[in-house]
């Protein structure tokens, strides 16, 4: 999560070229009538929405699939045993409910943390003997380790990319450059946890290519992140095939204000050892499994969350509470012997951390009949309480949700807003035009946590996860069952989607 | 700090004993008359009073010294080279201001942490050639090292002493426990901090010894902390020669509750290594700093915070504040010509954290001359916002402090308690009957960084150490001057400290 923090690993592909076209023709078609929202729902389906709210807020299968995935499975990078295992595992689970389930081929990067560790080795009032240590992992990425023994090299530390560029290249070259700029926490808890967090990930995913421009021997970018308790954020950074491959790390907040501090007084000179390896890559999968549609079985509303985490952490909050959301969708509706008219997909996305690599495998895979998906719901911001529902598309589809959210308001969830925000995963489908969706949560807490070794099943609230399973399996129903179409309205391809 | 987490390395000595007996000839003298509070200060001193306060809350020396302490000297870990060249720094700094410095001989222990690291090798539901990584550091204490390869054994997870003994031996013979009681943090930020530690200490403190006497071979302990970050917070743990001397560690919130929830599964198996050494004794020095006073010079009032830290952050809320404190009292009174009336001497204590060494051979060496003590400050509950003065020794004493506390309520700092926290390192004076004082701090947040690698400089807002530094110096300068005695009654000794 969110799609802000991604980079390509690799050369983009122009499969969506031909999918938008083709969902610009389903798009007209289907907003061809005005839709009536007290239309859209019978009475009979409210009653049965609230009767799955009323489940949801009652059942811990979600969080039981979150235990399991984070304590027992564990961290699940990309590539690795536990992404494997939890695949067949959210399988098993999917197909014990009686669903139809399939695994569509991922292939993945398979990226493996090595040692990693820093010292600051000189620098003004250093007592004789010894050295301060330097918190440090490395950033995903292709090319970004030192060798065994590591670099060692002056630091110059900036807090923005302006003040990187207006140095002369003779003051960066050869050096080590330490970008400390800071997350905006008060922005984050004030309610733009959002942009605070695309402000400070700017550094992580340019920071390493701005250096490198500079003629640096390596890059270390302040955690993205609101909480200081000496915590690393980890996550991806770019890589640029014209540029030199420099070593890339995260450090705290606290040591790149002591850097800052410290290079104030005088020089300052950093060993700095990241071994991190990208290895031949690997097949994985997106776990698909379908409760089929009684009328319309071909259309298909995707309810999903993404599997992989990062390394550092279990990935409670990013993301097995999503996964397990999507889950509980599935199973709330066979609990109460719900069948939907349309099919809802629940969809379990590999390898988004690294590059979003099972959103866009997927719409890849379907470009053929993107049109027969009605709509797509993520759950990929955490575990917070949810006080509505985010629309990426026409703007009129607020409106049509309005007797949806009437439903969820009884338990805080009654707000609908129009964003591009829904899902990375999802966004190749928004693009195309799908109406795409996600929980409105509180993420003030969310990059406390989010890409650290503290994202753990700890920081999800029971209560609070119910209370988002309730958002997306209402929603999700709702969807499935509307006597409507929905208006598709394809969104612009942002560049690194493209 | 503070003291309830003070256990003895070594056995304890009978110097205390001759030290109370004179004293209690001395107080009894002492506490002849009545102190007449309005008497005690003439509005001229009651004016420098209040100059001395401007001056502190417009001053940046006492931050400037906690940055190098912290910054550019780092960890200062008794008996390490860090350790010793903060001595040196305080003792020229004091120097320089013109004091009369002498550094005072304190045999410490060197306890030097060795490789560290735990693993989850065997738990319900694992995924095959993975294992879970559980963060830990050694706690100090005599003979807790686990052999170079560590040891494996499964674990017995119990939630409080009680829990432990009631198990019969054979359910921990052999095994790792786990205490996993955690620290209250709504306790804390409800303004009762410092019990919420006691509660959670006990565990850091005894759990090594409870464990060893079920037949346990290793102990891990949650760290007494707030904040659930990841974090481990360290310190100092019990050491039994009549018990077999099993190795114990500090592990996070989050890994407590995750060996929790994975032992009610079923059989979990930990592997642990911790390495750590004792060393021979070293030679080290409370750092004695002496402003003459005017009158009475052979009268001492002391102003105080103690110079070691522990190793995994910079020590910056403990202690490094409480010195510098202590040292911008000096400053204030040199910058501004005030000689006190009385003698005000600086103390920066060492070895604080591994068992008060620095304020035990104080008192030892000056067991003669306790009577000469007229009062002692200590800081070490971090620089949060103050709100007055504790007061430890007779309750008539906290009226006498009215003038000067009316003068500190203009900076919101005018309130006057009796306590019995009134800091570790001068608590040998305590108990003898000297008066001590410490500042009345805001410690909701002290807890979430105390003794672990987020103890840095960023914890500490410079102007709230300058409050906290008008509070200690106004109050130095209130003791050293004022025109009456202080009543004298000595405390309890407590078993610790016996």
């Amino acid at each position: 999560m969110p799609k802000v923090s991604q980079l390509r690993l690799c050369v983009g592909t122009s499969w969506l070229a031909p999918v938008v076209a083709t969902l610009m023709v389903l798009s007209s078609l289907s907003a061809a009538g005005q839709v009536v929202p007290s239309a859209a729902w019978s009475p009979n389906i409210l009653q049965q929405l609230r009767q799955i709210q009323r489940a949801a807020l009652e059942d811990d299968y979600a969080y039981q699939q979150t235990a399991h995935l984070t304590d027992n499975i564990g961290p699940r990078l990309a590539g690795s045993p536990q992404a494997a295992a939890a695949v067949e595992y959210v399988a098993d689970e999917l197909s014990k409910l009686g669903l139809e389930v399939s695994l569509e081929k991922v292939t993945v990067p398979h990226w493996v943390r090595g040692e990693e560790h820093a010292e600051l080795v000189a620098y003004p009032g250093q007592v004789p003997g010894t050295q301060q240590k330097i918190v440090v992992a490395a950033l995903a990425s292709l090319n970004n380790a030192t060798s065994a023994e590591g670099v060692t090299a002056e630091i110059v530390v900036v807090n923005s990319f302006d003040e990187l560029t207006a140095l002369p290249r003779e003051k960066v070259a050869g050096k080590i450059v330490v970008f400390n700029y800071p997350f905006d926490q008060r922005m984050a808890v004030a309610g733009f946890a959002l942009a605070a967090y695309g402000d400070a990930v700017a550094y992580r995913e340019k920071g390493r290519a701005a250096a490198a421009r500079q003629g640096a021997v390596a890059a270390l970018v302040r955690s993205a992140g609101g909480a200081n308790f000496r915590l690393v954020h980890t996550g991806e950074t770019g890589y640029d095939p014209k540029l030199p491959s420099i070593p890339a790390g995260c450090i705290t907040a606290e040591d790149a204000e002591l850097m800052a501090r410290l290079a104030a007084q005088g020089p300052v000179r950093l060993h700095l050892v990241l071994t991190p390896k990208m290895l031949p890559d690997l097949t994985s999968y997106n776990v698909i499994a379908d409760l089929k549609g009684s009328e319309h079985p071909e259309q298909v509303v995707i309810v999903s969350g993404h599997l992989d985490s990062w390394d550092l952490g279990t990935g409670a909050i990013d993301d097995a509470a999503g996964v397990a959301v999507a889950m509980e969708t599935a199973q709330l509706l066979k609990q109460l012997h719900l069948q939907p008219k349309r099919t809802i997909r629940v969809v379990a996305w590999m390898a988004e951390e690294v590059g979003i690599f099972g959103g866009k495998a997927y719409a890849k895979q379907h470009a053929d009949d993107i049109g027969k998906h009605f709509a797509a719901i993520e759950t990929d911001l955490g575990a917070g309480h949810p006080v509505g529902i985010n629309v990426a598309g026409d703007e009129t589809v607020v409106n049509i949700l309005q007797p949806v959210a009437d439903v969820l308001q009884t338990s805080g969830a009654g707000d609908v807003r129009l964003s591009d925000e829904t899902g990375a995963d999802i966004l190749p489908l928004t693009v195309a035009g799908v109406p795409t969706f996600s929980p409105i949560q509180d993420v003030r807490k969310y990059f406390d946590y989010h890409h650290s070794a503290a994202d753990t099943l700890d920081k999800i609230d029971p209560r609070e996860l119910r209370e988002n399973a309730a958002v997306v399996s209402v929603l999700a129903y709702a969807l499935a069952t509307m006597n409507a179409e929905l208006p598709r309205k394809p969104l612009p391809v942002p560049d690194w989607l493209k």
